[in-house]
This record gives structure tokens, C-alpha cells and sequence, in this order.
């Protein structure tokens, strides 16, 4: 068997810096990195990382949870965990399952353990969720996306705000019959962060006097999810002039139901959207652009910093979610009336 | 410190009992678990995986190298993968990195090592690819999804044959004029399988006598992707009647640029797509249906097998893709002439 010491010889280092340039963990010259890369792969030298953890006590690995990677949001908070992790060469643990799936329990009762993972990234668990108190118990740093995690540092944006905000901009636009789609209590791993959108969306109805016109029409947070609701709010007698989707997919959804029922998008109907997803420009979508990659990232240097430290109080990075006009919105008054409101008229 | 005979002796099960039923590999009684379960979390006992590692060889952990989890089928197969690790507990470090990045670089140099997992399990990584001869030196099991590798067992379906039923359904409905949408070169991870589909494509197309109509609209494979290509295609003065996307997501683009164009969808121009996405429904996309879930869970058998039997020859586990009709594709005689064709007569 290759050991570090045949490396080290051969590349004509000490074995410290052999180790050291193998693991990637503190800086090594980059030729001399090199060096060593290139007789560790001549000699066919395979680094033991069980080693590696009994000797230092660190597994090198990070656990990531998470209800689901095929939601655009968790997808590209994921991608931007990766490319965190491998910059500073430490191993990625997936661990997704959706809320009340035997994996989902499984994963919480045999694989939630500390000596798996020297910390955990963990996705959509709030803090009303009695899965938290599960997770304190692995007795890690841990530092959560989306939601709230007392105890544990924080990367998110400021969901109220944010919708609130969408829902100022169709105000000011002069759309006084505005509903709020999609979202609702059993959307796997962002139930609290919907809330707090419609929070958002009742306080900007509420301050403009429209406290009384408030209106949720819950929906599971996808693009079919929203397309089935907007069919309902938009086939109904009293079809809304505003939308407020709780996320883009919702928003995109709305549109693609808006135009085949025959409405015109922004001209019978103004739609807003909180992410800017990747499809948002190809809808001329108006949203609040928020940015999921940034948000893996920013939870990578929580962590480590808390890992390093564990002294450290845990923080909340708060970031801003920006307003993008695009034209799935316009003024009230040069919208054109829709086929089949109320007065009677038609558009074109 | 606590240490697994603790566990055992509180439980009342043997050392090699209590180490079983934590962790998972073999069979133990639902109530010998259970008890030793709950003796472990009494104690707070942590097993330490880097000593369970050096004792028996084995990582427990299997590596998911994958170019991207942003697209359907990637996060799909992804979860089927995580699904069957689960049941046999073993952990799932993945490794995700677009080909061409800084990342992906870095991943097959430092983090594509034997002692980091049991086996692999490669994501459209194709035969014809360099990374190919790189992941051997790993010198464990690895298992296909998607592509063709010799010498590695794979899971995929055939998907020369699934474009060709896709054109031979348009065929059958008696359009002549049939494109092949999207699928370039540079698509990651999937350049082969695209060039198989558009194989498929021409056989049908020459088996029909229409060899000198076969065309091909290269275009990146997502929705936004087959949407700009299809107003292209759409808007040229040789309107195509019927379209087969390289995958549902191209299809779906196609479907939404003809609404935005003015045209009817079958009425004017009939689209196919391969996948059977889960917006298929929502915009009646006649589709291939394929089932990314299940290869994920297939590649975890095949690779579970030949850790268990090195010695095992490679396997391929070809799955069918099944063609769903829905109303996205309509007769030839049965549509309407679409506005500004060259007939000069307008549809409705």
C-alpha cells in the first residue's frame, strides 16, 4: 500500500506539506500543490479519509437537508452550496426528503448524527417545526435557508417585505382588486415564509385602505399549482385586475392560465412574482429578484466561520430582494376591460 | 465517552447486535431496533463513522456526480437516487458542477478518490468524454445514468427509438413538414443522447420518404431554450405544421411561443416532446414518458450489486419510454391553415 510518506518522497516535500496539499484545507504554493497531485496520481496514491477524520477529529463533510431539489429555489440553493463547499474541499451530504415521507423520518432518526458531518445546512425547517428541536440534538453548527431557526444562524431575504412591495407596485399602478396566489400551510419547507408573503401583501392592502378587498387563494407553490388557481380566480365573477403570486412559478402559472382563458397579460390582468426565476424573463415577469445561489453561499460562510468557532453567536444574513419591472404590469387606467367583467364591455 | 457496548448492554442485545441495528446494513427485528434505537438516543451515543470506515473498508457513502440539479430529469434521478440510499442507509455525496467550470475541474481532481465512497454513480458523463478514462482511475464501481459507458453498467432508455416514435406519431397524422427542435453540441451532459434522438428523428422521417425535409433547430435544451428556437422556426416563411422537441421542456417553449405568435396549438402546428415533465399535463403535451425517478433507483441496484460482487459483469437496464397522446398533436387535414401561410388564407 502507497503511503503519504512515498508521496512526499517522490515529490521531494516534507510529508506535512504532501498531506497538506493533498487535503486542500490550508494553502500549499501552487506548484508544489502540484508537484505532490502529480506523484500521488503516478504512485496511485488513495488518501484513507477515515484516516484522515480519527487523526483530526473532522469529517470533512458538510449535510445538507432539504424537502426537495426540484423546485428552482432549493435547486439553485443547492448548486450554490457546491460550489461553496468544493473551493474549500469539503464533502457535500445530501439529505432531501419531503415532510412526512418514511424517508423523511428515516433520515431524521438514523442519519442525523454529529460524526457524520462537521455541520449542516439545512433548508426549509422552521423554527414552529418540532423537526429543530431533532436537529439541536446532533450538537453541530447548523445554519438554516429560508424560515426562522432561533438558536441557529440564518440566511434569508425579508419575505413580508418583499411581498409587500409587489403588492405596492400594483397599488400605485391604481389596481385596487388584488388577490394574493398561491401558497398554503403544507407546502413542504416554506409554509412560514408564505406566510409572512401574505403578511406582506395584507399590511400594503391594509395601509392603502383596502383592508376589506383582501383576498388568499391558496395553491401548492408550482407553475400547475398556480395555473389551476388563476383558472379559478380568473373564471370568476369577481376576477381580480392584480395578482400577486407568492413566488414566480405561481406568478408564471397565472399566466400561462390568464392566456388561455383568453385575458391579456398585463392589458386584462397585472401579475407580480417574487424570485426571479430563470423562465421570469421569457414571461416579461415583474418581481422581486432574489438570488437562491448567493443565499447557499452566504450559509457555506456562516458555517464554517461557526465551525472554526463555535463560540461565535449565531447571526442572521438578511439579504434585499430588488424590484424588477418588467411588462406583466401596467397602469389601471390603460388596461383595456377584459371580455366578460362586469360593465359589460369587451377588449379586443 | 459512550461506546456501542453501552448501547448494547442497555438494550440487552449483543455488541454485534446493537452495532447492526444502528446501522442499518443487515436485517434486525422492528423491536430490537426500536429498543436499541432508543437506548442509543437515552445515551446519546455517536457512532463514529471514520472508525466504522477503518474497521470494515467500506465508506458507507455513495458519490452522485451530476452536471447540473436545475433541470427536471437531473433532480428527478437525483431523487430516486436519494430515495433508494435511504432504505439502505447509506449517505449520498454529491458532486455537482457544470462541464467547463473551475468546479468541475476541481471535483475530478481532488474529490474523485476511492476512499471518499464504495461507488459511483455518473450522470451524463458520456463514453466519448475524457472524464470518462478519469473516473475509472477511481478504481471502484461505477453506474451510468444517461449516455453510454462502456465497461460500467448504465441505465437509460433507448432514445433513438422514443424520437422515433415521436416523428412517426406526427407522421401517422399526415404532417410532412416536421422539424427537429433543440439539443446542440454543448448541451451539458447530454450531447449523445440528443444526437440519438435526432437520429430517431431522421429514421422515421427517411423511412417516410421525407429524408430532404429533415431539418434540425439547434437550440439549448430548456424552456427558454425551445422557445426562442421555435420563434424562429414559427416565424419563417417555412412554417413547419408539426414540431418533436428533444425533450418536454424544449416542447413546452415551442407551445408557448406559438401562443405568443398568434398560432393555434394543435390547430396550426402539432409539438411532441420525450419525458414527460410535470408541466406535461398543464399544456397537454403528447409526450414519451420516461420515469428519471426510477433509473435513479435502478442505478443504486445495479451499483449495489457490483459492490457487493466486484467480480459481476456490466449491465445495461434499458427502460422503455411509452407514448402519452394528449392534445397537443392533431391531424394534418384537421387543422386550420395558420395566419400568413403561403396559401395566403388565415385561421381563425
Amino acid at each position: 500500500m502507497v503511503r503519504i510518506a512515498d508521496v512526499a518522497e517522490l515529490a521531494g516535500v516534507s510529508k506535512a506539506t504532501a498531506s497538506r496539499a493533498l487535503s486542500g484545507r490550508d494553502h500549499v504554493a501552487e506548484a508544489t500543490r502540484k508537484r505532490v497531485v502529480e506523484a500521488a496520481e503516478s504512485l496511485q496514491y488513495a488518501p484513507s479519509t477515515a484516516a484522515v477524520g480519527l487523526a483530526t477529529g473532522r469529517t470533512r463533510r458538510i449535510g445538507v437537508l432539504m424537502p426537495t431539489v426540484s423546485r428552482w429555489f432549493f435547486s439553485q440553493v443547492l448548486e450554490g452550496v457546491q460550489a461553496a463547499l468544493v473551493k474549500h474541499g469539503l464533502d457535500l451530504m445530501l439529505y432531501c426528503a419531503l415532510p412526512g415521507t418514511p424517508a423523511r423520518e428515516r433520515i431524521f432518526r438514523d442519519f442525523m448524527r454529529r460524526k457524520r458531518m462537521d455541520g449542516l445546512i439545512a433548508i426549509g425547517i422552521e423554527s414552529s417545526d418540532p423537526e429543530w428541536e431533532r436537529l439541536r440534538q446532533i450538537d453541530a453548527p447548523i445554519v438554516g435557508v429560508v424560515g426562522t431557526t432561533p438558536g441557529s444562524s440564518l440566511v434569508a431575504i425579508d419575505d413580508t417585505h418583499a411581498a409587500m412591495r409587489a403588492t405596492e407596485h400594483l397599488l400605485a399602478l391604481g389596481h385596487r382588486e388584488v388577490v394574493f396566489l398561491g401558497g398554503e400551510a403544507r407546502d413542504p419547507g416554506a409554509a412560514n415564509v408564505h406566510r409572512d408573503r401574505f403578511t406582506g401583501y395584507t399590511r400594503a392592502m391594509t395601509a392603502a385602505g383596502l383592508g376589506a378587498s383582501v383576498r388568499h387563494v391558496p395553491a401548492p407553490s408550482t407553475v400547475p399549482g398556480g395555473y389551476a388557481a388563476a383558472v379559478d380566480a380568473l373564471g370568476s365573477q369577481d376576477r381580480p385586475t392584480g395578482i400577486v403570486g407568492v413566488c414566480d412559478e405561481v406568478a408564471i402559472g397565472a399566466i400561462i392560465a390568464a392566456r388561455r382563458l383568453g385575458l391579456l397579460v398585463p392589458g386584462h390582468v397585472s401579475v407580480t412574482g417574487i424570485d426571479d426565476h430563470e423562465y421570469a424573463e421569457m414571461f416579461s415577469l415583474t418581481t422581486l429578484s432574489q438570488k437562491p445561489r448567493a443565499q447557499g453561499r452566504a450559509a457555506v460562510d456562516l458555517l464554517l466561520a461557526r465551525i472554526e468557532d463555535p463560540s461565535l453567536a449565531p447571526s442572521t444574513t438578511s439579504l434585499k430582494a430588488r424590484l424588477i419591472v418588467r411588462s406583466s404590469t401596467l397602469a389601471l387606467d390603460a388596461s383595456v376591460a377584459a371580455p366578460g367583467t362586469r360593465d359589460g364591455s369587451h377588449g379586443p
